[in-house]
């Protein structure tokens, strides 16, 4: 897409040139082998190691649900999400935006029936387990509010931008910066969530043969390498000014 | 310092200006306070709640040299040395390269005394306990080999600038936005290890007590939240475009 005049954007107008295209195109299929990665390998500690999923009638395998959810929508679908709106270089902006709140909106009944999950399964445990003590639990309601604001924000923006945009152009252009950091900030804080909750899913199954080696434990730090990596490349992809298209329109003159 | 003919940067050219100010001083004060209260709440965690610190003969003390200095090393040290780097604005950079090189320095023992304490703290203990099982161990690994290349990379780097900077100007040049970039991933890595760390230790000294919200809990649970914010802050502060000085030379016509 040409840039055209009226046209207001954040980013600078640098055409991908040369071998950045290569680096460019190996950055996001990294990225995406690791956001599916992630997802792959927490289904597969669940179902190998976990024993599966259920409903409450086992609150064991019930657990299952809570890690493999959460990474799903907070990791996969959100990754997803983020990188087709970093990469998008085919279709006019309001599509780009759509499918964003799209994957977005499939992320938020993963990362609520996951929140629901957990607090299901302390209470019908054994004797039932104390809320919201843990590090863990403490991050995750951070990281989960700032999901939810950062998604009624970005959803009424765009609603906003369906209804009455010329009118709200500046304001909402004025918000896209805000809404990009604090996308990777919680992107970032999710991935540092499901580090504590790696650890202390370990020491509270696994416990004192942790040291030994065993292949399952070997698996969970696994799948935390995956997330690191996973957290370092769309970093990296997110935020390179060389990526991002240069006739990437945030509010274009069609919009206003 | 006014923008000489002859000179590279990286950096754009933006002048702080009006209430721009009070956002950069406001950002660069919490993160410098951020930064000591991590160091202020692990000495008070591991005084008042673990008794102290000490040689091998006490492996419970010990151990508490561990989380202390990884956080001076890691987090305290090493935040000052990339703030004062990027908020320099008063002196000839060569001077700001050597205190960004001393502050780095100072951690470097802090680190290496940390490491070697906690594998000597696992040798005394009864009965001896493994290396290099857990996740936090291997985030460690990770995050010193990150932390011991930027050393290295960087120090030689400033060294060739005082014996034979002219023939090495391109190529120091080149190697700035990617000392930066892996910087702050290293510390990022090191607050994410330090997460992993806190949870690994509650569960191995707290452990079943921690779901009574016991006043040590929270503390730890504290330090972790100071440590995000922490984060947060100092990637702010080191990223904000408009927060890099106008002026700030990277290779000088001086230099060269």
């Amino acid at each position: 897409m040409a840039k055209n005049k009226g046209v207001r954007s954040y980013d600078d107008d640098d055409e991908l040139s040369g071998c950045n295209w290569m680096e460019y195109i190996l950055v996001i299929v990294l990225s995406c082998l690791l956001l599916l990665a992630a997802l792959v390998l927490v289904i597969f500690w669940s179902i190998h190691y976990r024993g599966g999923y259920s409903w409450t009638e086992d609150p064991k395998r019930h657990f299952n649900l809570h890690p493999s959810l959460m990474i799903l929508g907070f990791i996969t679908l959100s990754g997803f999400s983020m990188l087709l709106y970093r990469i998008s270089r085919c279709c006019r902006h309001i599509w780009v935006k759509l499918f964003h709140t799209i994957l977005h909106a499939l992320a938020v009944p993963c990362i609520a029936l996951a929140a629901l999950t957990i607090y299901e399964n302390k209470n019908v445990q054994d004797p039932p387990q104390p809320h919201f003590y843990s590090l863990h639990s403490w991050m995750g309601f951070i990281t989960v509010g700032l999901f939810g604001l950062q998604f009624v924000v970005g959803f009424f923006s765009f609603l906003v931008l369906l209804c009455c945009e010329g009118a709200t152009a500046a304001c909402r252009a004025a918000m896209v910066p805000l809404h990009a950091s604090f996308g990777l900030i919680t992107f970032m804080m999710a991935i540092a969530t499901c580090l504590t909750g790696i650890t202390q899913r370990v020491y509270l199954t696994i416990g004192d043969q942790y040291g030994s080696f065993p292949q399952e434990a070997m698996i969970i730090n696994a799948l935390a390498m995956v997330l690191i990596a996973t957290g370092v490349f769309m970093a990296y992809a997110l935020k390179r000014r060389d990526f991002r298209y240069a006739g990437r329109i945030l509010v274009s003159s069609n919009d206003i």
